[in-house]
């Protein structure tokens, strides 16, 4: 079964001279365990084939194992037709090609893989046959072609049986899914560092064996000049990243069920497309560990994707077909999404405010997929004449079918005619008369693969050479895994809105965006059994009343702090009409986060250049800290708009290099500057929160604050760590114009309920010594932490 | 000749009930100075004929005098054609309005008004006339439709010899142009306010007058619950406000080759759109004062305008007219623009980035007038469909002409069904097959004035109703002029760009617009007088040379902040990637706000995150103060990146309330803070500027800083004002890793020449004691500070 070929020239494989490890010539064994599934089928052996024909004559002898649960007498027949269907590029005469095929043939064998003895077995049959042939090994290839389930268990079994001797390499390349989200994807990492090295694992995304997917970083570099001068937000209008099938998922449902639209395409071939198109560009393009730095910090930089930063849909028929696959009776409804639009923000100063549109779906009118960089309309066409220089700029990664029907490159003309070195690519200039993406194509400089290429095959020969760059290592899924998983999480109960499929779905999943948030653009009743799905907060009024005895707001969450942010708004209007300027004094926690994006967000008007920021409290830790109220103060708000330097007044907990010491006057330097800052040292504004132990600002239970003292900056002690605080006391707050008091949350409901009945006591009940003593104070409570 | 209207019933106006100034009937005389001139003839006593048939009922009289300079005999004739020519409302019937212009021309008569003593009689013969009637005087109008340079001396007489008694209104009209730059508007200001309060001045710009333009405010009031959440950033793409004209200038060369269309056009009419569509709006539309501050507001927030915010053009016929009209010879060049298209920016959180473009034109291919606010695309439409939500969304506010061919404000069907509440518009939903601004005119809401008015006859009335609110204060005149002069200046010796004319025009006068930047889209050799016109800085190559044995480049002014921007960017990613983090030191004054400005427009991915900015040296004075040298970096660096808070660096120079007491240790903590959080206290890169008297930081010569002292941080004295000074010292400076010393412009270079001979010297050259021990030096020098 096992030829030698007897090499008249031994020379380094070409192809392979751009991997990281230089390619040692010698004997090879492959084995695809999964090796008569249908991945196999469709795709692996015609790779492997196509790997065994560039590499013949290469110095490399191969054997190739398909493993397998079932019997040899079984399997046999199946493997035997998966090789004969196999075929050879054009190029290759039909004589040569009945010889390769016959050689690839003797050269496979099927083997059962089911037990730790078979695995044994397996590496002994290889042993001897190395040492019978008189060769020297190269290395020992695996392709788990089977459920993810199933791979810590081979990869153990391959670890504890079919290891090389040293020098030799051992690849063993791994299909999605990698896990269902962060966590379970980083057991699995775990589970399989324990038998491989991360060096050793290939993770496929067969994306990044596409020829336009894997030339987006070359194009990138080899057009940089002109690129570069546009390749930001000044210039880009949005990214569009899209994969539309027109398939259902019939047959598929068991494993389609768990997992999802967004699990299954964005997390993996969009999300992988969008680091491509963003990261910024390697030294060395062929540097995995470069690009996966580059990478890594693109996904960093990630704005967080909750819940307004995604659609759902699920095609009308997906209901019957879950019922019908999964034994389910007629009530039950599946949520699965397998229609997505995910809005995704970068915010690094070159993508700022760039919307990049992750779009996924079945059952959609057309089979398309794309990528394409939109740029804005920089133009005034004074006689809006019909000059193509007037029209859309845009950069086209057009993956393939769609009107176009093969994959291609397509760069607007109106932006420059691009510069495609690698010879591996030829223009197009005969066109059929067609539009892509709102453009004739004559509009555009076409560029296509002269070679079409087979995804499977382009990453086996990437294996073979090596070459990590086009794999996705451990850090990368887990970063990815973490940019998907809140948003997974924060959807697990939303209810997808239907779609017919196919022309009938009309305009009803196109997406509105708006702002950083993204939107259905038409509205649509849902039904459900959600009888809250599809209301939205202003549909509730907001409740105005009375709270230990003072004004009170309540309203859910969004409409709260929608209510509190227009209030601060008018506060700050007034203050500055009447005096040039707004003394806002915040306090940390998490309560105000919503608070702060709102303002960012929405209140455009807000007078930040006469406003001037104090800190309610502050815990004693540098304020670079990330758990500085200060610092969360400054990433989620002060970032966000244009306040002058000088109007931001962090805590000074820092003097002389230490921290909050009584003797470097840290509280009265803060009293002295709200003195002589503040009007009558009387701040416009001041939010405060409330604790579960009912503390208020940094005043906990049984602290000694007095009330009534003149001290306006005073160091406290809290019951948790950091346990030294700076804070405002009660008499600086108590001199305020304005208080609120912002409680959100279920968790503090049973406070809340405790503090509605309890009498002054700001010993045991912090937040009671706040009564402001010529202002006003304002409770706003959302109907989780008032009603539970 | 004056006939007393018996009245049966006495009402006071309702027309003009809107008006600050209640108004009390009686009589009143108006007076058209230039009554018998071209814009008399054309619009004013067509406009004051309206007035008089709105008032015959309102228990007014009038009276109305043409004044000019020619004796009666000869004006008279010419003035009676002109009143015949009058014309009637619609809604008058015949009968009626025969015996209105017979009343109207009996009421009417032309004065000689050249002399003092003809003012005087004038006003004696008002006076007389209402003793003989026995009328009581409501007021006197007089319309200034003169050459603007006749304005203070008529003026000048109508106060000395025709204001009437107290309690009767005065009320002087003045037509464009109102000077031709700040400073003639400032002495024309205050040459008229000399003989006129504020009050009494109404400045006319028409196109206030006319109905589009007057409801814009109105417009965005009713619709505010629509308006508000889009009228942003966030979503609106572009504002464009536009006024094409097909005719030349012939006839008018005298006049017009003195303003050109920035003053003729831009100044006024577009940029009063401009306010009238970005200020706030006022709570009380009709109060004149508030619609001003609101106004001035948005002149205050505009970015600077200078030559790179504006492109020129000149059509081509209009050399050869200029020679005519001003009996030049051939050789004679114009270069006053009648072409020019202008980008501002509103640095206002509302609006940042989105370009608001101002274009005007004489000889283009239609005639054409309207402001547009286009709306980002924030529509993803899966289907690419032609749906009418897919299509751009826009308003325009539509002056007249064009395709319409009417004034009418016209909302896209995707944006919202506009509400505009006042009865004197209607909705037009029958259509001419039309397509306005790339949307066919179905596809619009489309409302027009149900009565048409012009605009003079809008604005006569609104000056008998003393309604302030739309004409031009002085206030807002000299903002205005303010926004335009310094364009006006640095283009004062551009050659515009020759244009054929008309629809040969092709796509000549397309703009690109470039971040905060505009320019012609094509290119285009221009042939003129000057050599270097249309040379760009790229043109010239970047000079590498030695200055004092150091390295030094050149290259002219723009070049050089490109190559210092992209060395400094270059130094800062190698520090960050060799130890995450880059100290920088940057020095005040005036040259380095061109590299300031180059950072943030184009430096998209400088480090700033991994970034500190330490400053080289500081005035005394509160960082607030505009003449901080942190407060000028603040403004044109800091706030324009996203560097941390924690990041910035101030100098303490105004420690305990006290500017630069040594006792209160502030270079000393300055000093301690360098020698913490810099690795060894050497900075990576230090940028220095050089003045005149080779000081740099703020070692100044004769100074006693020891070259070679220890200290890093030294107060010191400068000679002019403020003279107190933080700086770094030489060993501070001398300890970096790289110095850049940027010179620039013709008023160094003799410093420069100087330096390049003389010895070491700090003491009286203290530039020359920068010698960095270990680092580089590098001396950036433009082409005038080099070579003169």
């Amino acid at each position: 079964m096992l030829v030698c070929l007897v090499l008249l020239l031994v020379t380094l494989c070409a192809q392979g001279g751009s991997g990281e490890d230089a390619q040692r010539p010698g004997h090879v064994s492959v084995v695809i365990v999964g090796g008569t599934g249908d991945l196999a089928k469709k795709y692996l052996w015609q790779g492997f084939f196509q790997l065994y024909i560039n590499h013949v004559s290469s110095g490399n002898t191969f054997s190739f194992y398909a493993g397998g649960l079932s019997p040899p007498e079984k399997a046999n027949p199946v493997f035997f037709e998966i090789l004969k269907a196999v075929t050879c590029p054009k190029d290759v005469s039909q004589e040569r090609c009945a010889l390769l095929k016959e050689q690839f043939l003797r050269l496979s064998a099927y083997r059962q893989l089911k037990t730790l003895e078979e695995y044994q077995d397996l590496s002994k049959h290889i042993e001897l046959q190395l040492r019978q042939e008189g060769l020297t090994e190269a290395g020992r290839l695996f392709y788990l072609s089977v459920p993810a389930f199933a791979y810590a268990d081979i990869a153990e079994k391959i670890n504890s049986t079919c290891r090389p001797t040293s020098g030799v390499w051992l690849r063993v390349v791994l299909e999605k899914p990698f896990g269902h989200d962060f966590r379970s994807a980083q057991v699995l990492a775990t589970q399989l560092g324990g038998s491989l090295t991360d060096e050793e694992m290939y993770r496929i995304d067969h994306y990044l064996g596409k020829q336009v997917v894997a030339k987006i970083l070359p194009f990138r570099t080899e057009n940089k000049k002109f690129l570069d001068p546009i390749w930001n937000k000044h210039h880009i209008e949005r990214v569009e990243i899209v994969l539309k099938e027109t398939l259902d998922v019939k047959g598929r449902i068991p494993f389609y069920d768990q997992y999802g639209v967004i699990r299954d395409v964005l997390q993996n071939h969009l999300t992988e497309v969008m680091t491509l198109l963003t990261m910024k560009l390697p030294v060395n393009l062929s540097s995995s560990k470069e690009v996966l730095q580059n990478k890594l910090q693109i996904f960093s930089s990630l704005l967080p994707i909750g819940k307004n930063q995604a659609v759902i849909g699920q095609y009308q028929a997906y209901k019957a077909q879950v019922q019908q696959e999964l034994n389910m009776t007629k009530d039950h409804i599946s949520i699965t999404p397998t229609f997505a639009a995910v809005l995704a923000h970068i915010d690094e100063a070159r993508y700022e405010g760039v919307p990049i549109l992750l779009i996924s779906g079945k059952m959609l009118s057309e089979r398309v997929g794309y990528a394409r960089i939109l740029f804005k309309n920089d133009l005034f066409c004074l006689e809006n004449n019909n000059n193509v220089h007037c029209k859309p700029k845009q950069i086209v990664f057009h993956f393939g079918h769609g009107s176009l029907q093969y994959p291609a490159i397509l760069v607007s003309k109106n932006l420059f005619k691009p510069d495609l070195k690698d010879s591996g690519w030829k223009e197009v200039t005969d066109h059929k008369d067609i539009s892509v993406l709102g453009l004739p194509i004559s509009d555009y400089y076409v560029h296509t693969p002269a070679d079409q290429r087979e995804a499977y095959s382009e990453l086996i020969s990437h294996i073979f050479a090596g070459r990590k760059d086009t794999f996705i290592s451990t850090e990368n899924l887990l970063a990815s895994w973490g940019m998907w998983t809140p948003l997974l999480n924060s959807i697990s109960r939303s209810f997808p809105r239907i779609y017919p499929g196919g022309v009938d779905n009309g305009d009803l999943l196109d997406v509105l965006l708006k702002g950083k948030e993204i939107s259905y653009n038409s509205e649509v009743v849902m039904i459900s059994n959600n009888p809250m799905a599809g209301m939205s907060a202003n549909e509730f009024h907001v409740m105005q009343g009375k709270f230990r005895g003072s004004e009170m707001v309540s309203a859910w969450a969004e409409g709260l702090v929608e209510k509190l942010a227009a209030d601060l708004q008018e506060a700050a209007e007034e203050a500055v009409r009447e005096g040039g300027v707004f003394h806002l004094a915040l306090s940390g926690g998490s309560s105000p986060l919503a608070l702060f994006n709102r303002l960012s967000m929405h209140h455009f008007s807000f007078p930040w250049r006469d406003t001037h920021v104090w800190m309610v409290d502050e815990r004693c830790v540098p304020i670079t800290e990330l758990e500085s109220n200060f610092r969360n103060l400054h990433d989620h708000l002060l970032q966000h708009v244009r306040i002058p330097y000088y109007n931001i007044h962090p805590m000074p907990v820092h003097l002389s290099q230490r921290l909050c010491v009584e003797e470097d006057g840290g509280a009265v330097q803060y009293e002295k500057d709200i003195r002589k800052l503040v009007n009558g040292s009387s701040f416009h504004f001041v939010l405060l929160g409330v604790g579960y132990d009912a503390h208020t600002a940094s005043l906990f239970p049984g602290s000694k604050i007095d009330p009534h003292g003149e001290s306006l900056v005073a160091l406290t002690e809290s019951p948790t760590k950091p346990h030294q605080r700076m804070s405002l006391t009660y008499s600086a707050i108590n001199q305020a114009r304005r208080v609120a008091l912002l409680v959100m949350g279920k968790n503090k409901h049973e406070m809340i309920t405790q503090l509605s009945r309890v009498k002054d006591n700001p010993e045991k009940w912090p937040v009671t010594g706040v009564k402001p003593s010529d202002g006003t104070l304002v409770w706003y409570l959302d109907y989780d932490a008032l009603l539970g």
